[in-house]
């Protein structure tokens, strides 16, 4: 906590003893190293049991331990910064992505509401459902659904199978006809839904960042994106340098 | 969750029992309403306590739901979009913020080991540390630290006192006479430091989405940025049009 802790507000306990864990972290374990069980880790530090829970869970939180199922729990590997969006990017999904991106689906799909809202579709109108998962350094790090209305590809061929990966390209590959005239994201907190949750090897409810993308061409919103990033693993960048070099949880910076 | 709920992978209960209260409280509750106890609930919904509590945790998580100190657990109002950047926004902190942030103190501080690094100071080498808090509709979102190494404000004068708002304001002043090349942000989940969580009216380690930005002048980093915004109230926008409109919890909109 640098020079501010003795000027700063009184810490619950847990909160003490996450500073002391982790500085144990850094000092005595290494990336991947699975810590002793609770109690042993209770009694060396001389708390109680849901005292090092929360701290525990704390630095989970922070992406400084990973719970794993049928392992334990690990020392995390420092987050992975995963590019969002560049200060020039202006780019339709797929449009150059490189290898980020993997196409996995599209099917018919009734948008939610929200959604559907935002699209401009009557309650109830199917629109493309494009299903795309991103991989960094070999792991799944990001679920996608992208929405797109029948009328933002009009050439779309109704010859193909209606759904499969070769459909999800040709989606794709027919909304690059439009011109792109912007785009807005927002960046929220989220859970993983079930299905996002075993394709990202993380529990249902796990914390996810969750990227909604808003493309606009001609004055209206020609396709909607909802990506759910893993909180524990991804720090998201924007900017011109592909990313802000800082390892670690916020609290052994932020002060 | 729309049409997909009969093709997806099978959720735990708390998970279904969450769909079931989030229906709940669009129906029968207003924003700001107070829910009934836990017991009253588990009774309704025939489930077990721990079952109630997991579902309102994942509702607190995703902003549906607000636990209030001495108040209870109250239905939340949809989350604020706050603005984080516009495409065009290459500008130095208080430049044309308007209202959004007050500068609230500036003072001489050793930064944490990752952002020195960043900034290329020395191992106890002080920068100005200038603190800023932001108000989005009355209420405190977002809690900053900027960190200005000296050599980017040569001009300031040793004459004002160390500390407090003036400091801050001129140390703002004086980065805004150096040319802004460049800006890189990145957004992590991170939790409520003690003194944090009591500007933002949180609990020490409630989850906070923390936005670390690196101001670039003349090949170097000038200052750099680390804020902490609620992430059970923000949803942070980036982009044209100041925010994609989009209520409640991904849940929702997802699938």
């Amino acid at each position: 906590m640098g020079t501010t802790q003795v000027e700063a507000a009184p810490e619950p306990k847990y909160w003490h003893l996450k500073t002391v864990l982790s500085e144990a972290l850094d000092s005595e374990f290494s990336v991947g190293e699975i810590l002793p069980n609770e109690r042993d880790l209770a009694a060396r530090f001389g708390v109680a049991r849901a005292t090092l829970r929360q701290a525990l869970e704390q630095l989970e939180l922070e992406g400084r331990l990973q719970r794993r199922r049928g392992v334990g729990t690990t020392v995390a590997p420092p987050r992975v910064g995963v590019a969002v969006a560049s200060s020039a990017d202006q780019e339709w999904p797929g449009e150059a992505d490189g290898d980020a991106w993997q196409t996995v689906d599209s099917e018919p799909a009734v948008p939610p509401t929200a959604v559907a809202q935002v699209l401009g579709t009557a309650p109830g109108e199917r629109v493309h459902r494009v299903r795309r998962t991103r991989v960094s350094q070999g792991r799944p790090v990001a679920a996608e659904l992208l929405y797109v209305p029948a009328s933002s590809v009009p050439e779309l061929s109704a010859i193909d199978a209606p759904s499969g990966p070769a459909r999800a390209r040709a989606v794709l590959r027919e909304l690059r006809r439009l011109g792109l005239e912007g785009q807005d994201r927002a960046v929220e907190l989220g859970s993983a839904r079930a299905d996002d949750a075993k394709e990202l090897d993380r529990l249902p409810g796990a914390p996810m960042l969750v990227v909604t993308t808003r493309f606009y061409s001609e004055g209206e919103t020609a396709a909607m994106s909802v990506a759910t990033y893993r909180a524990d693993t991804c720090r998201l960048t924007f900017g011109d340098s592909g990313g802000v070099e800082i390892h670690h949880g916020p609290d052994r910076r932020a002060s």
